[in-house]
C-alpha cells in the first residue's frame, strides 16, 4: 500500500483557540505543533492522537481554501492527509494513471513536510494530501516511526 | 490524550466495488476486512493503511445515515474513528462534561470493536466515532498494537 500511514486529519475550524481548547477539555489532548502558513492563509495547531494528527486549521484570511470551505460547509473534516516515502514519485505516478492534481509539484508543509494535494473531483470527494515526513525514515518503503 | 490513534476515516461512497478498485488501482491498496452491518444499512471495505484503516462505506438502503449522507453531500469523508481504551468510560465521562452524543450506549462495531457515535453538533462539525478494538490490548491506556 502507497499510502504508509494516516499523518493527520485536517479540521477547518473558524476559531483556532477554541477548536484547541475543546480538545484539551474533552480529551486532554496537547498541541504538538503550532504553525502560520501564510501561503496558504491558515492558522494551524496540530494535536497528537497516537503516531498521527488532528490538523486545526483556522483561516488567516477570508479568500483562503480553509475561508472559501467554512464559508460553504461550515466547519468539519477538509482533508486527509497521508504519509508516502516519496511524495514526487507518488505524484508523478498518479498523474500518470490519470489523477486530478491540485498541485503539479511538491510542495513545502508545515513541519518541514513536502506535500502535495490531489483534487477531490474522481477521488471520491475527498481532498487527499501527500505527506513526506522528512523526520520518518525517508524513501524506506518502512511504516515506523523514527521518535 | 484519550484518543490514542486514528482508527479510520470513513468515506460515503455510491458504489463499494468502484471505491475499492480506486484505491486498489491508485494505490496498492488490499481489503483488509468486509463486512455488511444491516443495523447501520452499510457495506464496508476497509483498507489498512499502516495501523489505521479507510473505511469505505456503501449504503445498502437510501434512507441509512450514509444514504442520507450521500443524497445531502455527495461521497466524502463521512466520519473518523478514533481508538479508545474504553468506550463506555469514554463516552461518560464526555456527556458529563456536556458532550451531545449520537449512540447513549456504546453498541456493537464491526470487526467485533465496540464503538460509540458522539455528535457532530458542537464537535465542531466532524462526527466523531469512539472505538475499541478488542484485537489490541484492551483498557491498558497503551497506543500499541497487539499484532
Amino acid at each position: 500500500m502507497r499510502l504508509q500511514r494516516i499523518d493527520h486529519v485536517g479540521y477547518a475550524v473558524n476559531d483556532l483557540e477554541e477548536a484547541v481548547h475543546y480538545h484539551q477539555r474533552l480529551y486532554g489532548a496537547e498541541v504538538a505543533h503550532r504553525e502560520r502558513m501564510d501561503r496558504d492563509g491558515v492558522d494551524e495547531a496540530l494535536l497528537a492522537v497516537g503516531d498521527s494528527y488532528i490538523q486545526l486549521l483556522a483561516p488567516t484570511r477570508p479568500d483562503s481554501p480553509v475561508g472559501r470551505f467554512l464559508e460553504r460547509h461550515g466547519p468539519g473534516v477538509h482533508h486527509v492527509g497521508y504519509g508516502v516515502a516519496d511524495v514526487a514519485a507518488t505524484l508523478e505516478d498518479l498523474k500518470e494513471l490519470g489523477v486530478r492534481v491540485v498541485d503539479d509539484h511538491p510542495r513545502p508543509g508545515s513541519r518541514g513536510c513536502t506535500v502535495a494535494f490531489l483534487h477531490p473531483k474522481g477521488a471520491m470527494g475527498v481532498l487527499v494530501e501527500l505527506v513526506e515526513d522528512p523526520h520518518l525514515s525517508p524513501g524506506s518503503g518502512a511504516d515506523h516511526h523514527a521518535g
